[in-house]
C-alpha cells in the first residue's frame, strides 16, 4: 500500500501519498514529498509577538545528557520564561513542558496556567524545547546536518527539563517547592513522560490532548483520518461527502494539461503553481488543522478561526450554489480556515510560512517519532496505506539516519502502556477533547485514582489549556475545574508528606 | 581537606590520597594516581573459566539510544548468557542486569538465580553491560579516548537491556513473559533504576547491595570507610588499632632511605617496588575488599576467601608475636586475602592483574558514578576529605572531561529517592548485608508494602545471590525465602491482571 499523507502535530507535513488507480479510482497523481522550500522558510509571521506577563531567562544547558565525549559538555543557552508574581519561597512550580515551536507561542496559548497561578501562588515557567525557537544549540547551523541535529529528540528535552528546574529550585532556595508539569500536545506526551521517568522532579503532570499511545501497532492506524472525517460527518453528511468527492476532482484537473494555470486561478494563488499536489496538500492541511481546532469559541491558535469552525465550513460547503463543483466547495470552505481574518487578497499556497518555529518536527518524525497513519475506505480522504520502507528511504536521503519505530514504545511503554501507569503511575490527568484527531491515540479511560482521564465529546486540541473566555461552555468550565481540583489534591498530600517527613 | 582513597565498587580504584603531616601524623606521602599501567593490564586471569549452563550470544545492539547522529545507529555485539532449560513460553524471564566486568563472572557468582529457576520455571538471561568483558562497541580501540568511552554509562546501559529483552521476547513468541531484573551492586542500582524507567519492561526488581544512595549528599560521605572500619572493629579493639596505626609505620618506613627495598622485602615482593604508594594500596584494598565479601563460607568472589575472613584477619594480627610492628601484622593479615589459596610465591603488588574485565569502571567514577568518599577520625584508615576540583582536574587531565557529579541524582532521585519511590515505585527488593560497606548507602528499611529492604546484620556485598550451601546460616537461608515469596507475588499478580485483561 502506499503511504498516507502524515499530519504532524501542527504545521508541519510530511507528504508521501500516492493515489494509486487501485487506491483512488480511475486516475494518478503522482507521489510527493516535502517541498524543499519548506524547511527554509523559516520567516516568522509579522503579526507582533504579544505581550506576556512573563521575564524571558536563558539557562546554560548541557548539549548531551547521555553520553560523555568531549563534546557532549558543550553548553547551549536554552531559553525560558519565568513568571514570580504570585509566588512566595515553598509555593508550587507549575512548569510547561515545551514542544515544538517557539515558547513564547505556547505561553500565548496556555492561559490557563495564568488563570490558576493565583489561586495556587504558583510560580509559572515555560521552557522551550531544545531545536525550537530561539534555543539552538548550534546556532543557525542548528539544522544543518544530522551531525547537529542528533541532539535532537525527547529523552534530551525531557533531561533538559530536569537539570533546569533542580538549578532553578536551588537557586530560588526553594528546593520543597512542588513542581506539577504541563504540557499539550506532543509538550503533553513531554508532561506525562516527564512524570514517569522523573517523579522524584514533578509529583504529578497534566497532558493535555497528548497522543502517546499513537506509536506502533497500539491503535488501529486509520483512527487518526477517520476521526477527523467523523468530525465533518457528524455535522453533515452533505459536507463529508463533498470533500470525499473533491480529490477526484482535482485528479482529473491534474490530468489535463492547462492544469496548473485553471488551479492557479481557482485557488487564487498569489504565485503560479508549480504542481497541483500543492493543492491537495493545502486542502488537506486546512480540513485536518481545523478538525483539530475545532474550539467552541473564537480562537487563534494556528491561525484565527470562529466558533466551531467545522461547523462554519460545512455550512459554506452545503450552502453552495447547488452547480458548484465539489473542489470549488472544498476550496470555498478551506478559504475559511486561510482567511477568516479577511486579510488575504490571494493564498501562499505553496509558500506558506512557518510563522511559530517548528520545522524541527520532521526530523523527529524521521528519528523516533514515528506515528503511523493510513487513510481507510470510510474516510473522507483517499484511501491509502503506510509504506514503511519508503518514508524510512525518505528520511535515510533527506537527513543520512534511519527511524527507530519501536524506540519510544520501548523507552516510555506500549500495548501494556495503560496497565504499567495503572499499576505503577500516580498523578497524570490525560485531557482530550474528541473533536481532535489526536484524541484517538490518547488515554481516554480512567486508569487509576490518581490516573484519570477527562474526555470531552465537543473539545479540540488542548483547548483546555486556552484562557478561560465569557463564552466558555460548561462542558469545559467543568473540565478546567476537575483539573484545578485534582492538582490540588496532590499539592495537599504533597505538603502533608512534607510536613510528616 | 585531601581526597580520601575511594574504594570502587570492585577491583578498580582510584588513589587520590594525601597523607598530610596535620591528617597523618609527622611524616608525609606524596599523592599518588592512578599506576598508568593499570588500564594497559587487561590480562585476564589464567584460572580455566567454570563451566556454566548457559549458551552465549550476542545480540546487535545500538551504539547511542538517545542521539541520533550518523555514528548512533552503529551497531555493536553485546554478549548475553542464556538458560532455557526449566523455561516453557508464558513462563517468567529473569534478567541479570550486568555490571562492570565479564558477564561470566556474575554469572558464576549468582547461583542464586540457577538455584530458584526451576520453581519459577525461569528463562535466565545475563546481559553482560557495555563496555566490558566481550561487549565492546569499538573492540580493542574501545578505551581509546572519551570519543569511544562516551556511550559507556549507565543510561545508555538500561536502554541497552530494555532493547534487547523487547527483542529477546518478540523472538521467543513470548511477550506476555513477566521479566523480574536481578543485580548486584552496581548491577543492582542498574535493576532498581531499570524498574523505575521502565516499569513497562521489568515487572520487578531485586537490588542486592545497591548503594543508590551514595551519591552527592545525600549520606554521610565517610559512611564507606566508617563501615568497613567498623567491621574490624567489632571482632577485636586490638586488629583495628593495629591497622589503623600501620599507616603511621609505613610512612615511617617510606621516609628512609632504603624504602623501597626494605618494603619489598617485607611485603615479598615478586618485582622491586617504584613507589611505596603501592604499599598502601595494596594493604587498603585487601582490608576494604575482605569487608565487602565477608561472608559466612568459604567463597570465591574477588579471591578465594575462608568463611568470616575478617574475623580470620583479626585472628593473624592478634595472635602475631607480641614484638611484631603493626605493618608487619598488617602485612600478614592482608596476605590472607590474596594468598588464602596458598599459591602465591611472592606478591605482585605493583601489578594486580584485572581477571574480570573491570577496567571500565575509573571512566565511570570520572563520568556520573561520582561517590564521594573520606576517611574520618574514627577510620582505620588514615583521615583525609574530597577534593571536589582535584577530582575533577584529575579526570579531566586522564580523559578529558569533566564529572557530572549531580548527575545521577537529577536522573535517578537524590535526597527525596524513598519519598518518591513510596509513592510512585512498587515491587523492589534492597538486600544488603551489614558487613559490606556499600550496605551504608543502600535502602535499609522498608519503604512501602512492595518496596522492602531485606536486611541481614552478618551479611556481606550481595551473598545472597550466591548459589545455596549446605554450609548457609539460616539467617541467609530466610533472607532468601524472603526474596523468592516476594517475586512470587509479583508474578502472581501479574498473572493475575494478565487472565483479567
Amino acid at each position: 500500500m502506499a503511504p498516507c499523507l502524515s499530519i504532524f502535530f501542527l504545521f508541519i507535513i510530511t507528504f508521501c501519498v500516492t493515489l494509486t488507480a487501485a487506491a483512488a479510482g480511475h486516475y494518478s497523481l503522482q507521489t510527493f514529498f516535502p517541498r524543499p522550500a519548506y524547511q527554509s522558510l523559516i520567516k516568522h509571521a509579522k503579526t507582533p509577538k504579544p505581550k506576556l506577563p512573563f521575564k524571558t531567562r536563558y539557562f546554560p544547558q548541557t548539549l548531551d545528557h547521555f553520553s560523555f565525549h568531549p563534546k557532549s559538555s558543550k553548553i547551549f543557552y536554552q531559553k525560558y520564561l519565568i513568571n514570580t508574581q504570585y509566588w512566595h519561597k515553598g509555593a508550587p512550580i507549575f512548569v510547561y513542558t515545551g514542544n515544538e515551536g517557539d515558547i513564547e507561542w505556547f505561553a500565548a496559548n496556555t492561559g490557563f496556567m495564568l488563570d490558576i497561578a493565583p489561586k495556587f501562588r504558583a510560580l509559572l515557567l515555560f521552557i522551550e524545547h531544545r531545536f525550537y525557537g530561539e534555543s539552538m544549540p548550534f546556532g543557525k547551523n542548528s539544522y544543518q546536518s544530522a551531525k547537529t541535529l542528533g541532539y535532537l529528540n525527547s529523552q534530551q528535552a525531557l533531561a533538559d527539563f530536569a537539570v533546569l528546574i533542580r538549578s532553578l529550585k536551588q537557586n530560588l532556595s526553594s528546593e520543597a517547592s512542588p513542581v506539577v508539569v504541563f504540557g499539550g500536545s506532543y509538550g503533553g506526551m513531554l508532561a506525562a513522560w516527564f512524570r514517569l521517568k522523573y517523579p522524584h522532579i514533578a509529583i504529578g503532570a497534566l497532558a493535555s490532548s497528548a497522543p502517546i499511545l499513537q506509536f506502533d501497532k497500539i491503535i488501529p492506524w486509520s483512527s487518526f483520518y477517520d476521526a477527523v472525517s467523523l468530525d465533518f460527518k457528524d455535522v453533515s453528511q452533505n459536507c463529508y461527502e463533498v470533500i470525499k468527492g473533491s480529490w477526484a476532482e482535482l485528479v482529473a484537473i491534474s490530468n489535463q494539461k492547462q492544469a496548473l494555470a485553471e488551479l492557479s486561478k481557482a485557488f487564487r494563488t498569489c504565485k503560479s503553481l508549480h504542481s497541483t499536489a500543492s493543492v491537495l496538500e493545502w486542502l488537506w492541511t486546512a480540513f485536518v488543522y481545523t478538525a483539530m481546532v475545532n474550539y467552541p469559541t473564537e480562537a487563534n491558535f494556528l491561525k484565527p478561526l470562529p466558533a466551531y469552525p467545522v461547523q462554519q465550513m460545512c455550512k459554506i460547503i452545503d450552502k453552495s450554489p447547488s452547480g458548484a463543483t465539489k473542489l470549488s466547495r472544498a476550496f470555498a470552505a478551506a478559504s475559511l480556515y486561510y482567511n477568516y481574518s479577511q486579510t488575504e487578497n490571494c493564498f501562499e499556497v505553496e509558500h506558506e510560512v512557518d510563522p511559530h518555529g517548528l520545522h524541527g518536527w520532521h526530523w523527529q518524525t524521521c528519528t523516533e517519532m514515528v506515528m503511523p497513519m493510513t487513510c481507510s475506505n470510510e474516510s473522507m480522504f483517499p484511501p491509502s496505506g503506510f509504506d514503511y520502507k519508503k518514508f524510512a528511504e525518505q528520511c535515510r536521503m533527506k537527513y543520512g539516519v534511519l527511524p527507530r519505530p519501536h524506540w519510544i514504545t520501548t523507552e516510555f511503554g506500549g500495548e501494556r502502556i495503560e496497565n504499567v501507569l495503572k499499576r505503577f503511575g500516580s498523578n497524570i490527568i490525560f485531557s482530550n477533547g474528541m473533536q481532535d484527531p489526536w484524541s484517538r491515540g490518547g488515554v481516554l479511560r480512567n486508569i487509576s485514582a490518581t490516573i484519570i482521564a477527562l474526555v470531552t465529546e465537543k473539545g479540540a486540541h488542548h483547548v483546555d489549556f486556552r484562557a478561560a473566555t465569557k463564552d466558555d461552555p460548561d462542558w469545559l468550565i467543568q473540565q478546567r475545574r476537575q483539573e484545578v481540583e485534582n492538582i490540588q489534591r496532590w499539592l495537599d498530600e504533597y505538603y502533608v508528606d512534607l510536613r510528616d517527613a
